[in-house]
Parts: C-alpha cells; structure tokens; sequence
C-alpha cells in the first residue's frame, strides 16, 4: 500500500478522462488517471468510429491510445486496475483508496462512464459491432437499406427507432409488453411512420449470425411460442446505468443515478466535476466525454488556485 | 440569386460548424453550411495546436481541413463567401438571404463565432501566433519560463494572469486605470502571487519583435512618457465579442451579446440551436466547439422530425 499526493485525481480512464488529463496536466497542476480495468474505456471495444471530428475512420482502440498518448505527453500519471474500496470526496484533501494504493487530491475529476444495460441472451456479446450496437447515433449510417430491431418501450427505445428509420428499409419494435412506455407524442411518430413495425408482448431470446448478425428468436410472453425473424442489426434500448457505485450518496444525483453537474461540470461537492457518460448529459458520444473533460479539468485547475487563499 | 432548400442550414464553417455539418448529415437530413469568408474559422490562423484531444500537435489549418473533408464525407454541402444581408429565423421554412443567394431551412444552426477585442496597435496582426495570443488556455504551456504581458484589468485578464504563473516566470499585468475592475477575490490572487507585477495607468502602443516578439512599448496616461519593456508574449484581454450583427435582437443573448442557449444548444427560438463560441459557453476551445455541434445537431435533427406531425 503506497500513498500517493495528487493536485487532481482522475477516475475512469475513456475519452472523458484522458481529455481531463491532458487539460489538467497541461494547465500545469499535477495530475493522476486511475481506472479499475485497463485504460481506454468504452471506445476500446468499438471496431470502428466514423464521427470523432477529425479523424473520418479509426479503430476505437487506436482513437484511445492517441488520447492516452496525447495526455502522456503532458505529464499524466496513469494507474489501471485501480479497484476503489474507499472515497471520501467531501474531505480536503480528498481520499480515495484502493485494494493496492491510497491517493491524496484537491480536486477529483469523475469520469468513470456509463454501462448500456445489456438483453443478457447467447449472441449479445458474441455480436457487439458486428449487428449488435447500443447507440443509433453512433451506428445507424451503418445500416443503410438494412433492417434493424430494437428491443424496449420507453423514450429512448422509441425514438432511436424512428431515428435509425433514416438508413434502415424496416424497423421492429421489439416490446414486452402490449403497450409502449414511451411518452404519448414519441409513440404518434413511431405509429406514423410506415417502416416501422412494433411487435408486442415479445422478448428476445438469442441472437444468431455468422460473420454478422442475420436473425433473432422471439418468444411470445403470453402464448410462449418462439419464432425467428431476419434481422441485420439489433439495437437493444431497455437502459443505461452510470458507474457509480462507490459514490453513490455522496454526491448529488438524478432519479436514474447520473450525476447533476453545473455547465462548469462542478457537482454538489466542492473540488469535485463528473464528466462524460456519468454525468447527465444531452448527448454521449466521444467528442462530448473529451469535451466534458476540457471544461472540466480547466475549471478545477481555477478551483485549485482559490485553494491557496487564506481562509479568512 | 439561386434559392436553395435544405433542412438544415449552418452559418459558420469553423469547429462546431464543421462538427454540426459532420453530425446533420451523418444524422440523415439534407444539411448546407455557409461562412462570410473562407471555411476553416479561427484555428486556420493558429500555427499549432496541441490540445484537440487525439491530435498531439497540429497547425490549426491542417486540423480544420481534416473537419471539413470528415463532414464531406456525408455529403455536406458548403456556400463559402456568402455575405448574409437578411434573415429570418421565426419563419417556417427559415429564410436566409446573402448578397448572392437565398436559403430555405427548416432549421438552423449558428456558429459564427467570436472575436478577441483587438488593441488595434502596430505589431498586433504581426505576431499573432508568433508572441501575440488571445488564448491563456490555448498558448500558455508555449511561454515555459518566459516573460508575458496580460493586457486589461477585468475578471479573464487578472484570472489569466494567474494562470500563466503557472508557466511563466514574470506576467505583467498592464492597465490602462489605476485600479482594476476585476472582482476582489480575483484582484486578491493576483496581488498575492510573487510573478505578477502590475503597471497601473498605462497604454501599450507597440509591439515589436524580430522573428518574435521581445518587447512592448506603454504610453503612461497620466504623464505621457513612453517605456519599453522586454516580453516573449503579450495576451491582451480586453474582451470577446461574439459575431451576431445580423440576428442581434431576434434571439435571447445575454448582456455581452452572446447567444442563450439550453443544454440541448437550442435557443430561445424553436428550431434555431447556437454553438461553440458565439454562445454563453463555459469554455472556448476547439474541443468544446465541436462538442456543440454534435450537439446542436442531433437534437436539430430530432426537431425535423416533430415537424412531419400533423398539427392538432
């Protein structure tokens, strides 16, 4: 057990904090990025990413390791496999310890992401950018002329589907139940919209393929019955949690557990931003996570000045 | 005059301009972008940027070009030197007139920009980019041990005058008045710290350099006198003014002129989203510019899409 003395503690190490970690480190105040598993967070795992603004086709792992390299340049300190047992983010300096370390910071910088809640079914990982995908923004021009499922009922869920109608020939709905939970207006525009088809009282029960997804097994909840329907993508929209479960009640949330943060990306807490997917934020995405973490690290470098004056 | 339809239209072909086309287009809508002058907005005049996460060092023209054949890549249509005479944003269609063409759009995205107040002296234009910067954020790890001089005495010159402590071994804080017009706190921080030396009542007239800049000449307002002193960059900090001349009044601003907007980027006109510097924004950053932009434009695009309702 080693403790370390940070200005700024980073936690979580995806777009969002690798680009706090640059700001901060080159904003002049020293700076650590811990991260429970390895560096790279959820870009890592995508095969490719058509829409970081200036690179127009990049592996997502290649995008991190230019972040990562990016920040290193200015002097970030880097700790992965960093699994939290403690914070206190309330106290001056604040404390975070871990199974291996303990790490000392005026300020703490949130960036630890958030989780697509996954169908849970043989297929789902197996699939994941190659016909599976948690983000019509992110994916949809990929299916041009393509037909896609998505699985769930709320807002998110019905919008992304009119969204992806954009690209695809055809869009099921795929619903548990025999109503939408989507507010009225956003299920009007899926109703309205002739490629969309809704298929109710249904759950997903595999997803099958080759080199890419071509089918899904549905089972009808109130007669049991399976059947199969082509399908070249699956866009599974039944929610996103926020990886939060070592602050959780320290700090000011919304009812689904992001954190609230101000447009500077402070929290409730003094000392303390959330940026990028953790946060409640209108759009995730990675050019926003990198932004997020400009902003971010720029206004606790501000914070950490205030710091040195006598308290009156 | 050729009349032109889209769906949406963005003014402004810099950062959030470039990422909001890349995003509209990307997002399926028909999407036009048009600039008073050239495209590429400010970075094109920036030497070299090192903070666009990703890019490690870039010129700022390079990076922008990158923007633009990223958004052609989806078809983005570009209008350069469109000088906008009329426009109307409460309309449905939009109506945008320039001296040459005219506009249809069911949406529209502004991102003019803004622009450093300038201390119109000779040497200014000279040296930008070369010992002249309007950017603390941008430019201050560039004078590591340097001598700087911040020119202003409000809220950003005193707090960008202490952020450049952080590199710089002397800043001269220069001031035109014998007091500052910055908030006390922040007066208090710069007062407190060792690098800063105020020069009260006085006027820089000059700036000279050889292949950079070495020093300024202040004009004393109260005994006339002329000083030189030597520097290896100068910030002056006078004031930002976004570029708003054709819709000032139309639209919500705050007291300085820059544009309202919600998280979502839209304005206090349906249908209308400002983005990057021209809005009230926490940060003013190519990052963050272009974060707007995917902003602005996804949930531009969801705005279209209430549009196809039919009206109760």
């Amino acid at each position: 057990m080693q403790t370390y003395e940070f200005d700024t503690l980073i936690l979580g190490g995806g777009p969002a904090g690798f680009s706090a970690g640059l700001y901060a480190s080159r904003g002049g105040v020293s700076t650590a990025l811990i991260d429970i598993s390895m560096l790279g967070g959820q870009p890592s795992n995508y095969l490719e990413l058509e829409n970081y603004p200036g690179f127009a086709k990049i592996g997502g792992f290649d995008l991190m390791e230019k972040f990562e390299q990016h920040a290193d340049m200015f002097g970030l300190q880097k700790f992965p496999m960093q699994e939290i047992e403690i914070i206190d983010l309330v106290s001056q300096p604040k404390v975070i310890k871990t199974k291996t370390d303990e790490f000392h910071a005026k300020t703490v910088i949130i960036a630890t992401g958030a989780k697509p809640m996954k169908l849970c079914i043989p297929g789902e990982e197996e699939f994941i950018g190659r016909g599976v995908s948690y983000c019509a923004v992110c994916d949809g021009a990929f299916y041009k002329d393509k037909v896609i499922a998505v699985v769930g009922g709320g807002n998110s869920a019905v919008e992304e589907a009119v969204y992806l109608t954009k690209f695809a020939s055809k869009v099921y709905i795929i619903h548990r139940r025999d109503e939408l939970r989507a507010d009225k207006i956003i299920q009007q525009r899926a109703f309205a919209n002739d490629k969309i088809e809704i298929i109710w009282d249904s759950c997903v029960t595999e997803i099958k393929g080759d080199k890419t997804v071509n089918s899904i097994i549905l089972k009808n909840a109130k007669n049991g019955e399976s059947s199969s329907i082509s399908v070249d993508g699956i866009f599974p929209y039944i929610g996103i949690c926020p990886n939060i479960d070592k602050f959780s009640g320290q700090i000011a949330q919304d009812s689904k557990g992001f954190i609230l943060t101000d447009e500077t990306m402070k929290t409730s807490i003094d000392g303390v931003y959330a940026v990028g997917d953790v946060r409640n934020t209108p759009l995730r995405q990675v050019i926003t996570a990198a932004s997020d973490g400009a902003i971010g690290a720029v206004h606790s470098v501000k914070y950490i000045e205030t710091l040195k004056e006598v308290k009156v």
